[in-house]
């Protein structure tokens, strides 16, 4: 049983830099790569697909809102039908400008406001699932563990790909405490170390109430726009590698086309 | 011998609306549809789409400068490998929506500043077509007769479609009369009939200068945003029926997938 | 005591039109000009503002949510302290292009969601009133009549006008009917004429459910993206005028600067 | 006589950051700031006004290009009326914001693209000229010395203050060499440092090719994007300092309003 790594990447926006791309997708597994949407643009998603190419790593869509000022962190006011259309294009968008490499998406991975609405409204992770058998039912769905969308891409016959997170707090209901919030971030990288290896290894953790949470992970998350996100990442790979557990992407079975 | 007649739709944007889409697009056998670069947004390009499958028109992208405020008319200065990475975020967008209402896209048209800048410079008249072989083979290629896009779409190895315009006035290279100078539109209906049966028939019309101009056209143009577009439509068909030119697709022997 | 007579413009974007300006500003006393939020660029805040100033109707500022691809009809999740800031962007904008052209403005009207949400919830309501005030304490205020943003911006110490809506439906609590809901609109320009008249004279008018309401209105607001907004306009003032309602503008008073 | 300092900052934009504003804005004696056209956002207006005023700095404008997507440095074909509307609008944005917190602006110095074709094109100098004029007559014009944009600014009675850079490479005709071609910028702090001193005195400069060049710079601008600004302001700074050249602001006498 091997462990995915994933970051986003990929959200930069012509003249504005983002993250650590260069530094930290050579230490992921799977790759989320936005769409122009919350952020990106061609030039970018170039440049980020062929990165992930060139270090092996699983490239998947991560569309948002279309919210460049927001950053996708703003729940817009959408029904959920019109974000089935915007994901369509923006996932159409990335997947276009990646066969032009010889590059196939793997995965998607909402973004932000979008990943979190959707992980409890069912009507919006139902509309997400939608877009993406539409668009490729190939794909497997990133979705947070446990969350709503895990439900919905399982009911529209989606393999999912359940997520954890290595430095967030966790609420008694296995949900993410709100940045900015007291909690919301694990204070030191040792804290984030352990929390990776029992989170592989399917151990509980303590939520931020200290209630004990079990949470089933596809794959962790690094927060690529974390400071220090490339330093967390190797120490997430070494603890992993020292309590022997395998790190491997969750779509690496899936054939080139 | 058929020839076809297209018009750029789903030019809408939000609550902004353009053109006569619901009464031209059923008067055309190609129609081609924004992709949020110079107008039209996901549920735009979705309702245009709609249209033109329950008219049976071949539905194509209508690609342009990223630039909303500008609607595409300015020519942006962007190296043409930048404009290729946007035709393909562009083209794959709305074949992402088209695919989700099981619509297949026939061809591809540049918007505006894009279209007529590629009339004459090579290198961006290549990138358009690395674009679009890149994206898919089989579209076909719609480009100003005698351009250098209809150039480099052939040494592509794209099917190209050659266009006329049935109420605009050409200079004796044919090349349009820009906008806003004498002579950019043909004054009447009337002229308009005549001139769409000689271009049909590949018989010579009258270049601004006087100059006798012979266009191989395959299709030609009703401009979407001119007042009365629709009845303008309606006069050419019927001027081409009574001439006995058979109104068809460029596209429409491609098969369905 | 004379009515005003409002309406919305300035809201075209770029290549696409809105509404009956050219028309319709003439019939009015005052004019809500579109600032670049969700709707209106500098040309057509220049174009608009210069309609105005020709037919000597009262010139001010609708700021909105900044969102021209939801036309500001949308709630967008924000503080009130950063919509505060954006009022401040938007009205600086338009007062700067009006200040050029030898005109001042004379009052403030939020448009869209940014007006609903206002009329209700009063940190936003005050958050507008502090912007108003920051900006030109002189402006008039211009609020749905009996609503939160009355009260935010008169504890402000602003004038406020108050609006009513000739062509809507209200609830029994002087909201207006959500539009797309039955009853939003008054189905008959004749409904629309005597509404205005008890509008104007503040005799009571009957609510959606029947209830009898009386609203104190100081200005009538003609929707310019109604269709037929221009007629609708013509048969309010013809009322006006049988009924011996004068017209005139709640800010005519102010001494241009 | 005193020498100005001056760098770009408020080019951030949502989430994105861009530049060293904390640490370099009090090392300066102006700071041009970005407006929302380019760059910025009302948020980060505040923010940086804030910082200058905090810092003693004297604020100023910095309008470009409406175009975030290329950071305004494209060069828009744009008519030179329709550039004095944008600057107008970018201006009045600015100011709205910085008069809310009792802060009055300086100065008004065009970015990117909008800079450098200011610097030869009259027409465009000239509607620079104009929007400055017709916003405030008061503020100072930075621009590139010896350039059309100076003459400009007299001509239209302007206080300006002729600026130049003290880490590009110029060419014997006093034109600043393209980024990225060669000799584009100066190689080493210590050459900046010296190129400071010359150009605060009035000393010639040698240009790329050896030609002797003698600049009257009223202002020197530190380029706040470049790596390691911050710590090029303190070696200018100090160079100055030993060469006995005082700094000073070139609109410290402007009153307050």
């Amino acid at each position: 049983m091997a462990i995915d790594l994933n970051c986003d990447a990929g959200e930069a926006f012509g003249a504005w830099q983002m993250g650590e791309d260069a530094t930290l997708i050579p230490l992921m597994t799977s790759v989320n790569i936005a769409c122009g949407g919350h952020a990106g643009d061609p030039l970018v998603m170039r440049r980020t697909l062929e990165l992930a190419a060139r270090h092996g790593v699983a490239a998947g869509a991560h569309p948002g809102y279309p919210d460049l000022a927001g950053f996708g962190r703003r729940a817009l006011p959408m029904p959920p039908a019109e974000v089935e259309l915007w994901l369509l294009a923006q996932m159409g968008a990335l997947a276009a400008i990646a066969r032009s490499l010889g590059i196939t998406l793997r995965h998607v991975k909402p973004h932000g406001a979008l990943y979190n609405v959707a992980a409890d409204e069912e009507a919006l992770a139902q509309a997400i699932a939608r877009a993406v058998v539409a668009f490729d039912a190939g794909l497997v769905l990133v979705a947070l563990a446990g969350s709503a969308l895990v439900t919905a891409g399982h009911a529209a016959g989606l393999r999912v790909a359940e997520e954890a997170f290595v430095d967030r707090g966790y609420d008694a209901h296995g949900r993410l405490v709100p940045r900015g919030m007291a909690g919301s971030l694990l204070p030191a990288n040792g804290d984030v170390a352990a929390r990776a290896v029992a989170l592989a290894r399917g151990q509980p953790i303590l939520a931020q109430d200290g209630t004990s949470l079990t949470i089933q992970a596809d794959t962790l998350c690094i927060h690529s726009d974390t400071a220090g996100a490339t330093a967390i990442a190797q120490v997430v790979r070494a603890a992993l590698g020292t309590a022997g557990v395998a790190i491997g992407s969750f779509s690496q079975a899936r054939p080139t086309t």
